[in-house]
């Protein structure tokens, strides 16, 4: 039975969907195809002055931007150079809608690109926005493996806001460690954490203090406080014109506070979809989040201002990512008199609750919501310990890799490649306590997924809780693979699930790809399972995520088309060649 | 036309072969297989002290020996845990008669196994003897992937020697920078060069002088000097008896000089076969060489003595590597007061050459060589520049791997998968200057290979060179996969096509899967092409290895048998499933 309501809705989506349709026709007049070719290497690369081995595209890191328009096809060929390491690409907030095998990841869509091998990445964008893309195999993306991906509009379609020029900045956390040393931590009893970052790199620059090394003589070139590689990021921008600054956070485990030094800001865009503007002093992205924010230059254009990014959520000890907001003419690399913006309260939750709940689809962009779903996974994240491993957990299960990726398992009936047991929907309410220290004595390894029904409304609630740790929840940035969801809403303390439906915003949610999971907090997502294939659901900290916070979904997987042959060669797909 | 003297030769090689077919048969009466279950990992390990990251086995390095007899079945369940990496396993020494895809030459006879995979490696140890295993991917044997095969004699067969107990002693450099960094540096303009290795290990065990590093307080336990794992190996002789040490070295550049202060050394076997007994106070050995040596504990028994590695052939900036020749009772520990052997030295290249030139086959045991052969090949090593990048080659083609591993792409007659046209047998003998730093303006990159007609008798002359250095040569170590070869001699200076055969020892030439190329000099081998497989022949210093001086053999592909689809995976072998 349709109610009345439902039906309401119905009629918006269909709505939406013929706007999609025209816009995409519209742009399909216009496409074209751009073709990247990319290798992929080591280099060393001093992006904050110390030097390491970062990976590379093209030999640099970040990696190219992609420019393109809505409509336009990638195609990306991919040469892994690294030695002995394969790789693979994520592209991050593109839906793949008909290229689930081009969603880059390891694991869940393809086996990875070997060393000396050339893979192709083929997709649309379809919808414009702000998109990054980034190592999706071990820690790559740490490593430095990670670009932009900018979608304008198609021609003749212009922005409901109005800004003079557009500018990306992506944000990163950089550490000094090697990946391997650090999964060689967070796989070792007793755990040992890599910790907090060294530094803060905005557009791939950051500023080590040299003389923190007790070694500064250990090797020569090591840490060069003068190396001109590393002078900050310089935003040039001309006295009363508007910047639409495109925002990008990849951090392996920070989320941070975005602030330039007395401007406000206008937030206009997350995850590719309009959000209402709203004005802020700082904005709060987490690992796996893309904004756009407009800026004014409205300020005392005689001198510069700082750029900031902050850790917040964790105690930070990382000092302040900078970069320079320079006001034509002055020049650009001098540095403000003014002491950086110290950020909001690293712990001021509440603040970052508030910022979460401000945002709303933008007026006249509204993309409804069905208003109830047919299904609903609540997904309990507790850190436990496995074997006397720390792992994470959602409703006890930490999830672990089949050698062959779901995706081909599931469309070549590879029965045995993955426990087919259903992971359960919902954890232990009436027992579990979220504030206390987590127990979970009976975590286990698991690699079950999620089937949905194709077409079907699927709610999910994540639930955080306690840590292993006295008073101390952590946040969860979740990032959902070949979808945007809408943002149904966020709470604080045990989700209650007979009123806390509630609170949900059935109007005018905002759709993302990338959400924060609050300290003892709950978030409510929702999404149509309309899009075959096979997605990866996960908390966007790199450490995390190695450490088992990770769901799949299947839905439609008998709509996938032939699995090009490329994705294959492991597991239970090496060569059955003669 | 067969002549009197091949004739001889036939008769004597059915003779052998007669020999083999009893030795196999008595052993096969006996034959067990032997099961091993291996984790490859990586982790933190301090083999001289300095604390870095090793590829282990179980979580160890070196890896568990091998012990078997002669006629077993080695069974290797490889299960690669690395995060990122590939890895594949050679089986040094052992021909792997019928299981050409267990040779474990990543890109030569198989897909390197991909993380979180298994491969099962599978083959007979036909020979009793002294062999070796390592990494045969990237640079991971010097990561620390290494271990010994020590095959006992059938049921009934002993020795033509005797001693009481044998002991095996593996010799490594150890290296305090990275694999990746290292192949950066060599793969960089400018050419950066990793150096000296930072210690010489003895069963894994060496000593680096901690105050070395200028940095002692850079990282707690960095460097620690009093690590209890780093204490010296110990080899507890009683006075009196007899000891058959088994000797491998494995090391990623340096040649050595081994010796036990104040104690001779009979040689008995080398690289499985045994030689005309000969007493040396020192004993070269080249990475990939194995031997067996004899040591009567006939000194002053009062007293512990030193057993020493020492660089030769490169100006040695390593302090010799040590371990304690300890007679039972003294303290196993206590260093011994005297100076240890300094060795001979390091550019002697006369005494390197004479000690070659003094290994002959022990009597009885001679497998006489086939007195002429069907084809020479003459292999010109230099080093050149490729587009500005510094490489070895063989006859100016510096060697690359294809993504489809030979013997699956020959097998399965992939007919693109590499350069099908055959490399030279000659280089230009008239005009080429040994002694001049080499040019090599044409030198290419080439992934041909040399097709060799089956049962053929191949002779190969090594020639050394010139390299980009004024006066300098410098020594390879070449090894052969799949087949031991007679060594028909060496010499000094340009090979003589007309003359220099005369000087070949055709009467007991030793047979060996490793012999040392020396400056200036000249190798020649000859083998039978009677292993039906694809095998690779290289410089086993594994920097010269990486930079092409590898060329790969072909023979009897029509007679290598189904190949398991578990090798495939890479390449043009990427699943074509549905």
């Amino acid at each position: 039975m349709i109610e009345p309501m439902q039906c309401t809705g119905y009629l918006m989506r269909l709505l939406a969907l013929y706007h999609i349709i025209s816009f995409i026709s519209f742009s399909r007049a216009e496409a074209r195809i751009r073709h990247y070719k990319w290798e992929v290497n080591y280099g060393f690369q001093s992006p904050d002055r110390y030097k390491k081995l970062a990976i590379t595209i093209n030999g640099r890191t970040p990696g190219p931007k992609i420019l393109a328009q809505q409509g336009d096809t990638i195609v990306v060929e991919l040469k892994n150079n690294l030695f002995t390491e394969n790789v693979a690409i994520h592209w991050h907030g593109i839906r793949q809608i008909g290229t689930p095998w081009s969603d880059g990841a390891g694991g869940v869509t393809q086996c990875p690109i070997q060393p000396g091998e050339s893979f192709i990445y083929k997709f649309v964008v379809d919808r414009a926005g702000t998109y990054i893309y980034h190592g999706h195999y071990g820690m790559q993306r740490e490593a430095g493996l990670y670009g932009s991906i900018i979608v304008s509009l198609p021609n003749g379609v212009s922005e409901p806001f109005s800004y003079d020029s557009d500018r990306t900045i992506l944000l990163n956390d950089w550490f000094h460690k090697g990946t391997d040393e650090q999964v060689i931590g967070l796989s070792s009893i007793p755990f040992v954490f890599v910790g907090e970052p060294q530094s803060l790199l905005i557009n791939g620059r950051g500023k080590y203090n040299c003389s923190l090394l007790n070694t500064p003589s250990s090797e020569p070139g090591l840490c060069n406080a003068t190396n001109p590689e590393c002078s900050p990021y310089v935003l040039t921008v001309v006295p009363g014109k508007i910047y639409r600054l495109r925002l990008g956070s990849l951090t392996a485990l920070s989320a941070l506070s975005f602030e330039i030094e007395d401007h406000e800001m206008t937030v206009v865009e997350a995850d590719g979809s309009y959000v209402e503007p709203f004005v802020t002093r700082n904005l709060y992205i987490y690992s796996g989040e893309t904004y756009s924010v407009l800026v004014k230059a409205k300020q005392n254009s005689s001198r510069n201002y700082w750029i900031s990014a902050n850790v917040v959520s964790r105690k930070p000890s990382t000092p302040t990512g900078l970069a320079i907001f320079n006001y034509y003419p002055n020049h650009p690399q001098k540095p403000p008199k003014t002491l950086p913006p110290a950020g909001p309260l690293w712990n001021d939750t509440k603040s970052r609750l508030a910022q979460s709940l401000a945002f709303k689809a933008r007026q006249g962009f509204i993309n409804t919501p069905p208003l109830s779903s047919d299904r609903v996974i609540v997904l309990l994240n507790t850190q436990n310990k496995i074997d006397g491993y720390y792992k994470w957990s959602l409703n006890n299960l930490s999830f672990t890799y089949p050698t062959t990726p779901y995706l081909i398992a599931l469309k070549n009936n590879l029965t045995d490649a993955f426990d087919r047991r259903p992971p359960p929907d919902r954890y232990d309410f009436a027992n579990y306590d979220i504030y206390s220290v987590a127990k979970n004595v009976n975590a286990t390894y698991s690699n079950r997924i999620y089937r949905l029904k194709f077409n079907s409304t699927v709610d999910i609630i994540l639930q955080n809780a306690n840590t292993m740790t006295l008073n101390h929840s952590e946040t969860h940035p979740w990032h959902l693979h070949g979808h945007e969801f809408w943002v149904l809403g966020y709470g604080l303390g045990k989700y209650n699930m007979s009123s806390d439906w509630r609170k949900y915003n059935l109007f005018n949610p905002i759709m993302k790809n990338t959400v924060p999971l609050h300290p003892y907090g709950w978030t409510a997502l929702r999404f149509r399972a309309d899009n075959p294939g096979v997605w990866a659901f996960h908390c966007h900290i790199e450490s995390h995520f190695y450490m088992g916070m990770t769901v799949v979904f299947e839905e439609g997987i008998d709509k996938v088309g032939k699995l090009p042959s490329s994705i294959m060669g492991c597991g239970e797909t090496r060569n059955p060649y003669i």
